[in-house]
């Protein structure tokens, strides 16, 4: 068993979050969706009004061996506003390196988001999950989240490309 | 047939805004949910950093008329960020009052969001709706939304108040 922190993730990161992100729409089988580059991520999440925040699992080297800190997965989320609760978290990408997985670092993540949550005077985070991902759902539900589109039937929609052009007369 | 203008919120129209919000969540059949006060929007869309982004349609007395002009439906949306695709808006609520439905109004909304998510830069635009509200689907299929829980199986999951506390350890 390998010890995994959490942290902030840095800059430098950068290139191993777009990794990981790549990773994750791979196993999403949605990887032709992934348009942003390591350079968008730098500019978007590190400049001075960052569009996101995120979190990075890293794995530390264990004493004697000399392979350096790994990040091995990633939490990346943003604030946004509920007309119910007021301010709120979105994590947006939740993702653990498949020979990582089972040791407890999905839920760390989840945990450190609800800190950060709380801390931000947040009272609730959400999160979205592929239907098929049965892993992922029985995790968030074992850790107490609601499936919404099951219990409420929220569906969630998108406008985009060429039809919001439109919409838009441009 | 009035004439309606879609605008951008003023602090002004907080009142107006907060009770479409409650008659929102009761034809949604979860006004027990809502726990923000119009002191909240004030002080969250309207100061330097604002949490959200608002428009509102306000209907326009026609000539002789007495009666001032009145918001008759709002859009309340925020800046999200995708790994795929950047940063991207997500139109949180989108109402009109009954007795102007059937008027464009919404679309009109819609459109407006389009044209402010293409000027920032967005590339598409993300919206959640309850399975049993046929005639919302309805409109955003026509104006070329995808369903993303039909197509993809995408479900939308939330951690709130005690269990985030305990997630947190709290």
């Amino acid at each position: 068993m390998v010890f995994v922190q959490i942290r902030e993730a840095k800059e430098g990161d950068c290139g191993h979050i777009m990794r990981l992100i790549r990773e994750l729409a791979e196993f999403e089988k949605l990887s032709d969706q992934v348009k942003i580059r390591e350079e968008d991520l730098r500019a978007d999440g590190f400049g001075e009004n960052p569009f996101y925040h995120c979190l990075v699992a890293e794995s530390l080297p264990g004493p004697g061996e000399s392979q350096g800190p790994c990040v091995v997965g990633y939490g990346l989320y943003y604030f946004i506003y509920s007309t119910w609760k007021g301010r709120n978290v979105y994590l947006e990408d939740i993702y653990v390196k498949p020979e990582y997985q089972g040791q407890g670092i999905g839920s760390k993540i989840i945990k450190k988001v609800a800190e950060v949550a709380l801390d931000k005077g947040c009272s609730q985070f959400r999160l979205s999950v592929l239907d098929w991902n049965k892993r992922a759902m029985d995790l968030y539900k074992a850790l107490g989240a609601q499936d919404l589109t099951e219990a409420e039937g929220w569906h969630s929609f998108r406008f985009e490309g060429e039809v919001m052009r439109k919409l838009a007369g441009k």
